[in-house]
């Protein structure tokens, strides 16, 4: 059976599985206050170009995302987010549970735009609407698209016309890094968080929070600890991440991801399989004939992204660090049967 | 100076505020468990034909809609509106303070429809996702537009088959009644809860929430006080409602001002002002030249709804039960002046 | 039938019953934006000393408590009360509603000192426990005691050493400040927010809220909002307040409430009752046999306090703006009557 | 330096760590869906005697109590606890976060009982005041103490006689089963909802939360994940309690920690050291002078429970599933040593 579903189920990469067995019996202080979760934490910061950033280390992306809103805002303050942001569709409400509104903005691409931001400031004003004060983007998105080093820069200047924080959620930072010329630097410089995925990169768990602005930064374990979110063992949090990001291991295997992505997208369009959106990254949506999406099940795992009209579906397929060439070749293999017979 | 700028600063009915002055040295019982109280939930009870209704009185709107939702879902249950509804713009995020995320769906109209509810529900699978819970309508809606008796039971058709609650904030539901040819008992056969506005139809504040289902009512005044909701002279509330329910006075000041509006609305149509939503209740919406609407502000008080492109202003006039018909022919009289010198 | 129940169910005073009766009909602007509720927060800043507080005006008081509360404070931050404090107690955990600790400090008295609230800062330490932010103070307290203009000044030294806010509950300031000595300025000195009641000493219902420290004052609006609690007639808390804070109104009314409380008390004394507390304001505390209680019933409406041991039950009596020198000489006369059946 | 601070620091057991590495590239269907959830949850529903129990797997405890009593309770609704428990210290409010309050008992051992539970519930009456709805009891408790099978009958007796769910917080459930004469069976025999702890006997990390009552199943997933406490690779808790439930395990390594404890306790009994409280489980509270606690921190990691009139201080020893006979006697050792200098 091939495997094109997700990118959170495979395993820890060898290097972070061996760094956990190595360091396993070692008695370190608790709750992320050990020496592994420093070595990363410093890690990040002179990657970041941050050297006065707090990193704080998580286990999940809606708990990140959760825990930082949260804490971020006062109560009336609310999130400005494209429509279909993770925080809008696949969080059950989380940062709404915690009292904040998220104003969602429709989007062609899943990317937020300057003009979007301040269409929305203008259209709330007065004490009896919530007040705009961070703008929530995904990178890479939800459809796989990604901003480049510019527009995080054409946002940072509008969030600052608009009095808004810029918070970016990396889940998959590495291939958005890859795959639009940016580097961790290009995160420290525009935003005023962000976190750094491990979950979906080579790590069993684990997201990196790094909070550029000061003014955010005082609090924050309070409010993790709150939110249930301080792993007790939190060395493993440190320990992964420390393994990963280690000789460019995390950027090699995000790469990796994205070139055989982009191998399977241009195979795809060799086919002649319209894609939902131009994803320069490792998730590809092709549109298929319902009869293809239906028959291509006994065969690979994937995730069906929306029913549209006209008899087609159009698919997710994501590639991860463990994926293999000849994965992306068998898949190809079986499209191009599926399509000769609907043909 | 005319205003017609909104329905809620009108003061008292005279037969509300003698009733208030009789009985301002009374002693009864605090928070709503006074006999006025408990003969306005009669009243309000027989009138919808619901004699096992719960009635609570509160003070104002948006903390009856906040209430109600907050005690009515469970925390990942959510709320499906129109996206012109006034918990979706006008309530400062009110229902997601208490941690509740409102599906937003846009309506030409401002009202809900079965299809709506079908596609919200549709759209929502798994536990990645807020379940739909609650549909939210207002009658008459913020744009002026009415339901009918039979479009709330196909609204309710629809909630039973998904397994929604219907609430109504009925706000203006004196207005929604005598525009729309339903009365209370429509809403006692329709709705899990609906609101019965004071505020903008004769008394100085007050809203009556009916809860007509039975497994909402538990603990519903835990909820209240829990809010700040109950009022400490609660008889104040059942003071005002008595006197205004008695003898059909809420219907016939809802009437009074739905008259005064087809009249505004019949003369703007006569001076060729376009209108953006067709409303049949008290709230006229006429789209003017910016410089109408400009040069109008010097000679009556309203509010600017929406600028729209082309150089036009939709603009809001608000009749209410202190309206005068005098008043309505004024306004007339001053467009026709400002659109003569336009053209 | 005598009243000694409470103090907020007596109605308006004349004064402020013909104010609201005499300004219906004007249409001003809504949501508390008129001139009312300027001139009467005009007047309290004036009062205060405090030309800069922000002055706003609330309903009731739970609902005050639980807004400026929610407004102050970030997410871990919680509350230092006494565990006899209307917020610990009576107001079903609307504190907690928004996700803030109240952490219960044992009193004899009812009241804050310096000294538990150093303990309670000392006790909390690290991300593991919540940070105590804000002292709840009452005055008078739940058990009719009051503090005096020192015992305020030194609440708020201790407050400034421990990063504390000093919040005054002032549903009875009146009361406080006849028998403690302090005045409005008391409270303007030492307190980075506090509130004036109005629904307990002649108003309709009201408290106003006087926000202080600058650093508390933005965005309170959308907070009230948020919560439902702004009242769209506002005027109606402004003329209330303005009358009622004329010519010193609010303040002789309170007087004459503690003294006929005293004259109570002073009557007890002699009857031999003892006391709970020692209250110089207007709700006083005796302890009487439980059939002297149980009699009682049938002639005077009171609450029940606390049933105690050996057969006692302590009761609480409460004058009000309203309760004339016959009342108290009649309720005197009753209980006499009553323990001279007993022994 | 010897170590007995905490038992959430030690790594993982052998054969956790082995299950682990041994899945680690197996690709299973994400957020706890997998065959190793499925066969852990089967195990404990098999353990417990309750084959219908819904079993889900949390990575911590403050998420696992935080989040099931958000999903538990209505918004009025509360919780009883003894004023040592962890959801009232050690969790940073985050109970109260989510909207609840705890009351909080003091108890002489950490333990609630069944008298303390009537007069919390007869203290807790009317709308004004939160309603009491979920005893929550952890065992073993914060001060080592130990509910036996009879407690925790007579507190289900009580539960059901006033109305609460009993939910036990089980974070060293291996630790009280041992050493209190319960079995798995006990608790679900008796409680409507308890965790299993694994991060502090065994696990890297992860809680097993069981719910008996079918009433508090429905929506527990949409629960977690709008708490952010579903696991992306939800598998890793799933393999790590399908192996540590294997034979014994769990039991055998509590039952070690159990042993050394007691071993430590009989050597501080017979160096005249006085301790905190009679704890029979993995957590011991001896009570030293200032200096030789002092002194200690040189040679070995412990915290500090409680300083102490007199010159003392109680301090904390904990054991571990890694925890050496070795260890034990080398800390009496040193003890002794210490406490001879001092006398």
């Amino acid at each position: 059976m091939l495997n094109f579903r997700n990118d959170y189920s495979a395993g820890a990469h060898p290097a972070v599985l061996e760094a956990l067995c190595r360091t396993n019996m070692e008695l370190t202080a608790g709750y992320g206050t050990d020496p592994y979760c420093q070595a990363a934490a410093d890690q990040i910061r002179s990657l970041c170009g941050q050297p006065e950033a707090a990193v704080h280390f998580l286990v999940g992306g809606t708990q990140a995302n959760k825990t930082a809103i949260a804490a971020f805002l006062r109560p009336y303050e609310a999130v400005v987010a494209a429509s279909t942001a993770h925080i809008c569709v696949h969080e059950t409400g989380a940062v709404e549970q915690d009292g904040h509104k998220i104003i969602h903005l429709p989007t062609p691409d899943g990317k937020l735009t300057p003009e979007l931001l301040r269409a929305a400031a203008a259209a709330h004003t007065g004490e009896h609407m919530v007040a705009p004060r961070l703008a929530y983007i995904s990178n890479t998105t939800e459809l796989g698209t990604v901003y480049s080093r510019e527009e995080l820069r054409a946002l940072r200047t509008a969030c600052d016309e608009l009095g808004l924080y810029l918070y970016c959620d990396g889940a998959r930072l590495g291939s958005a890094m890859d795959a639009g010329g940016t580097d961790f630097a290009s995160y420290g410089e525009t935003c005023d968080a962000f976190t750094i995925g491990g979950t979906k990169n080579g790590l069993l768990f684990g997201e990196a929070l790094v909070i550029v602005q000061p003014g955010l930064q005082p609090g924050f374990r309070h409010c993790m600890k709150q939110q249930g979110a301080i792993l007790a063992k939190g060395r493993l949090l440190g320990v992964q991440f420390d393994a990963i990001l280690h000789g460019g291991l995390y950027l090699s295997l995000a790469a990796h991801a994205n070139a055989l992505a982009r191998q399977l997208t241009a195979g795809l369009e060799a086919l002649g399989v319209p894609l939902l959106a131009d994803s320069p990254s490792n998730q590809v949506f092709p549109i298929l004939p319902d009869g293809v999406a239906a028959a291509l099940e006994a065969q690979c795992a994937f995730e069906v992204q929306e029913r549209l009209e006209g008899g087609r579906t159009c698919v997710r397929f994501v590639t991860a660090w463990d994926t293999q060439e000849g994965d992306v070749e068998a898949l190809l293999s079986v499209l191009r049967g599926l399509l000769g017979q609907c043909s």
